[in-house]
């Protein structure tokens, strides 16, 4: 993303309330020397070391997870509010152009034990199940379900470049 | 992205009314090494070798128009709407998920010609002033405004895999 110096929100309080209201991002990396992106939640936390990073998850069959190398870095994308803008609402005439919010991550990419990213699928469900009718927890729920952990990858982005 | 059968639109048809309405996109190709992601509006058309393309442009003092390498293999990327899912709906216990809607698609890059930018101008602006109180057209735009034709590369992606 190229940033005319005018359009640029440099207030990382701000960048990070999106991120927090705008989770669902994408994941970029390489696989098989082309770019690979897959639409998952992201979510800003931080580490045990006090680290800025991004936790998701995603299923092992998933040809990305494959392609999980350890400290690789890959490109988070997080989408905001967009629309096209006609001039004919300018004063003067100009070309027309397209506004959005949109926020771009490089880092590096580490791998999760299970227990790791059971606190992350807590956390997630969580802040998730908060406006629910009726929220579930994932305390709740049966070895069975919670099985299905064996089918991801988990993994944290340690925030490199915003 | 990883496509559980179950989830897969065949039908092109579809896929292409989804991409003419959500045609506010994500280019993606490699710079320095790294990939890099411009937002932009690609639009579908059909070149005059009956190709279906994703039309654009960017700005040339993106990074990523230098790096703009004839027939070179891009990814752009199309979202639509999503929701987390909270499995409190459903029937039986299980995991909550995220539901959404995106198509991506793999093609070769041309660099379009001042004429043929022009002419994508022209498509664009008519197809997004369609629902302007007071549309405006680049037809009757001076020519000192469409001499910022000169600040952007236009090209062409020759759809390859979506």
């Amino acid at each position: 993303m190229h940033i005319p110096s005018s359009y640029k929100k440099t207030d990382v309080t701000d960048i990070k309330d999106f991120l927090i209201q705008n989770s669902f991002g994408i994941l970029i990396n390489q696989v098989n020397g082309k770019p690979w992106a897959t639409h998952i939640p992201l979510e800003l936390d931080v580490d045990k070391d006090s680290n800025d990073v991004l936790v998701g998850h995603i299923s092992k069959v998933n040809p990305q997870a494959d392609n999980f190398i350890e400290s690789n870095e890959v490109l988070c994308i997080f989408n905001g509010p967009h629309s096209y803008i006609s001039s004919s609402w300018y004063e003067k005439e100009d070309a027309p152009t397209w506004n959005y919010i949109a926020v771009h991550i490089y880092g590096k990419l580490h791998i999760l034990s299970e227990d790791e990213i059971m606190e992350s699928f807590h956390k997630l469900v969580n802040k998730y199940e908060k406006n629910s009718k009726n929220p579930i927890s994932t305390a709740d729920m049966s070895e069975k379900t919670l099985k299905e952990i064996k089918g991801v990858v988990g993994f944290k982005i340690l925030i490199e470049d915003i």
